[in-house]
């Protein structure tokens, strides 16, 4: 039990998990000590094949066996007969091992072979909670064959991959490509390591990189090849280069979870959900800043301020705040059609903002204002801009300013760019499945509506290109639908699972609050990108342009977005009409 | 009214629809007439533009409206606020004919345009009883653009086609290509028109060859262009190719009808169904021949036949036939497992076979048989050769032969060829939304079976290939299980919707039957082609090649079908373990 402290000491607070999975056999006592002790600090897991899982049956305890991963053999070949016999030995083996409690199983995965019967393998098992995990060699064309394989699988969710770093140097394109795979670790054999100047062994230079990349996405670690005497060393240095390394932590456990975009117009929000979005340490400074820049402008000593969508106060706040900055006398009108929010302001402008603020319970393009405001406030944007339908609620609302009255925001923009992503696309496909079991009206519901979603676990090419603008106020009150199409050149082969979408809105002169990751607001949290699935998903070949069209479509009740795909493939028209998804005005 | 008399003279029996639809305006009165009398005799329809509809109203009858198409302008363009406009004419344009009952509207269709905004308006109607006909010149890349915009209407039962000739001459294959989409009619225009030497309106040779290929499919002819004097010399000439032209008629109207195969060994047969396919008159001929040939070669003067599977008699009588004139004595033992069919057999055994005939009521597979049998005949192909699972059967059933005995047939093969066609792609996607409602175990069901159906209107690019072979009798039990890839070449572009299925069969000798078109027994209407849909629709670029996997898998109660294309885009494997769709044992 001595080993286990030791290792305890080594690997606490080290952010990477650690595994091995070594060719020879070695002594299974040491192997156990190993396991425990990893496994009891970093959730380590062991690749074992058949007979020495057998061998520790007496030794480990059930919690310690389903981190276990047995190793299968793999089975493609070309021989229909031998085909079959191999399948037969796979499916035997497989059962005994399930029987005994194991559901991780890792399998050699050939690149450049026809991969069908190992796709037929795993459909097998759908039904049983049984992960498969493959060894894909980072070899040039493996993503291509693992494509090939996944699509094959018609995008299960019980396949994932151990990337296995070789010698071939893959670009870090290639590398960042990966990471729209369903990747649980990378396997580092211990031949590609170098001695440094002080005798220690160490990666080169371009494989730390790959390395890093992979600690970053917490892929785990997985040392392999031949068992060593100095195994600690090969250790060490893995978690020396993982304590320099700046991980990004969660926000909320939200990665990929599919989320439907709020409809703040149609429901009305509950207390809680105001009470998150205002900790955001970034948007109500940018606010403040803005209304500030804007009372400035006005130079008068009286200003009116109308904010439309007051929720719980936030940017009454900051109008006051910013009123205060500038030393003018401020009359706010605090306009809320949610009457869950509308308790909280009254309270507010009873004991703190006193008689400066009216609340006012209206939809605010209903609001028959009393006087005429200089500047109108409002955060009614979603993650892709007008999608919560800024641009008509605004539109109904700017009758409150006067002639020369200023929005903040202004002007806002919605962004696009391609996306591949095994696990949006494959939770789609899911939610796909429960959405017939509930019989929604319109088959394809899942992949006919967006999606805000943290996308760490996706692949994107190219750099965003803006979409759709619009401005307040307006001189004039022209439709808000909008067309457009899109190109992205592409050069690595991809595959297409659907678009990021985001957002960037000037709230005064060069004020913006953006999340479009090349002008991104760092810190601000209120929003997600938002994903739009493509469900007829497509191989695009480097060379090749994506060319999406889309189109922001309105009618007297109701809202909503139109997309396909026309390069390299055609697509239908998805949400034609509206048909599975709208946003109610 | 003597108008009408005329031309029913003219018309009848011509097997040929005719309409007409002409630039300039014509006389109301004179197009009534016209379009009376061609109606009467054989429903013309008539392209007419809004006004002259309205006009006609009084003229007139609800019937003959139902026949009328109207005429509404195209809707794409780039500046969107523009397509807003023409969208909202266009929508009102179709509204007032609309609810004037006039519910078929034709459109010219743009060769090169971004159709994305007419495919959105069809999407528009989709809850509407309309049909939207597109009037598509034989341009160039006018099937391109075609297949772009049907792809983006997401294969709409509610489209089809006007093709239109111009001087452009499209090779052979570009029109027999047409065949695979929604075509309703071939316009040609008078100005298309040459003189021959007695002065009278012909095509040209090469035009004549597209008349007669679009008169063979059953299109309607519409004559178009500036209405002249001497239109009936234009309508005779039609009519004088159409006389000469062999047009197949349907049988039992069953074109394009998607069926499921048959399950004779789960399910039994009714005597309905024994009923049809026993007027085969080619098959039990085949069968006398084969069986002759075998008891001759077995030169002895008592033979012994086993029929498996004995239906209502058929197998038996040409036994007996084959006996009598080989001159030997006959033992046959008609091996039925179907009650409905028994009382049948027992009938013609008392009454008619006598004691040459041994009625057994078992299945074939389970029989044990009296004595060993000479030569076991038995019909359980399907259309696809073993899809009825005639490989069990035999190997159950062979243990009545004598070590030297025939099975009839001997072996028999499937064979595969690419496959597009809109109607039977679009009627699969229709079954699919039908197999929802009814909550189907598997969501992709009606993608993930085969369908035994006449194809009429599909575009095979392509020769067959050989897919599965099997012997009968086997020397050794060996597995029943298959695997095979089969490419094909394609040399035009086409959208691939799926495969066509056949079979060949030797029953003895040099004695066939087949429904593989090369070698197609004329005449014998017994099976039709079997239709295996690919989900995943994929454009297949001219120079490419098709690979399409196929796997007849086998377990203890069932035999299913997996398939899928790798080439030129992957699919998932479909039917992956027999989940939608197997075959009971």
């Amino acid at each position: 039990m001595s080993n286990i402290n030791k290792f305890s000491l080594i690997t606490s607070n080290i952010p990477v998990d650690l595994a091995f999975d070594f060719i020879s056999k070695i002594d299974v006592q040491q192997c156990l000590e190993y396991l425990t002790a990893w496994y009891c600090k970093v959730g380590c897991i062991q690749l074992f094949d058949e007979e020495t899982i057998l061998s520790l049956d007496t030794i480990l305890n059930q919690d310690l066996l389903i981190k276990v991963i047995a190793k299968l053999p793999t089975v493609d070949c070309d021989d229909y007969k031998l085909q079959n016999d191999m399948e037969n030995q796979f499916h035997q083996k497989l059962i005994t091992l399930y029987n005994f409690n194991i559901k991780k199983f890792i399998i050699d995965f050939k690149v450049q072979n026809n991969s069908a019967n190992l796709a037929r393998i795993v459909c097998k098992y759908s039904n049983k909670p049984i992960m498969f995990n493959f060894k894909v060699p980072t070899l040039e064309n493996a993503w291509d064959s693992w494509n090939t394989f996944r699509n094959m699988t018609g995008y299960s969710l019980q396949i994932s991959i151990v990337l296995c770093l070789t010698k071939y140097l893959p670009t870090r394109d290639e590398i960042i490509r990966w990471i729209g795979e369903p990747i649980c670790a990378l396997s580092v054999s211990t031949n590609l390591f170098i001695l440094n100047k002080k005798g220690y062994p160490v990666l080169s230079e371009d494989h730390e990189i790959i390395l890093k990349i992979a600690i970053q996405q917490k892929w785990t670690i997985i040392l392999s090849g031949e068992p060593l005497p100095n195994m600690k060393d090969y250790f060490y240095y893995i978690i020396f280069v993982a304590k320099n390394i700046n991980i990004p932590s969660p926000i909320l456990e939200c990665d990929d979870l599919l989320q439907l975009p709020l409809q703040p117009l149609r429901d009305n929000l509950m207390s809680c959900v105001y009470h998150v979005f205002e900790q955001d340490p970034i948007k109500y400074t940018q606010y403040q800043k803005a209304i500030y820049l804007a009372i400035i402008d006005k130079e008068v000593k009286n200003i009116v301020i109308a904010v439309i969508g007051a929720g719980r106060g936030p940017l009454v706040k900051a109008s006051l705040r910013a009123a205060d900055l500038a030393a003018v006398n401020v009359k706010i009108y605090a306009v809320e059609k949610n009457e869950n929010a509308i308790p909280t302001l009254l309270m507010y402008q009873k004991n703190v903002w006193g008689e400066s603020v009216d609340v006012v319970f209206s939809d605010g393009r209903e609001w028959d204002p009393p006087e005429k405001c200089d500047i109108m406030v409002s955060e009614l944007l979603g993650s892709f801009g007008d999608n919560e339908l800024s641009p008509e609620c605004l539109d109904g609302a700017q009758k409150c300013l006067k002639d020369d009255g200023i929005s903040i925001p202004c002007e806002y923009s919605s962004y696009l760019r391609p996306l591949m992503s095994h696990k949006l696309f494959s939770q789609t496909i899911k939610n796909e499945a429960i959405d017939e079991s509930c019989l929604s009206n319109s088959k394809d519901a899942a992949f006919e509506q967006s999606y805000v979603v943290l996308q760490p676990h996706s692949y994107k090419p190219t750099k965003t290109k803006k979409l759709f603008t619009f401005n307040h106020p307006k001189k004039t009150l022209e439709s808000n639908a909008r067309y457009k199409c899109l190109e992205f050149e592409i050069t690595y082969n991809m595959q297409l699972h659907g678009f990021s979408g985001y957002f960037d809105a000037i709230l005064y002169k060069d004020i913006m609050i953006s999340i479009e990751p090349l002008t991104e607001s760092i810190g601000m949290f209120s929003w997600f990108p938002i994903y739009f699935p493509i469900k007829d998903t497509m191989l695009v070949k480097s060379g090749s342009v994506i060319s999406v069209h889309f189109w922001r479509c309105c009618d007297e009740y109701k809202v909503w977005y139109e997309w396909c795909v026309s390069s390299p493939n055609q697509t239908p028209i998805y949400n034609c009409q509206g048909k599975s998804n709208s946003i109610r005005l």
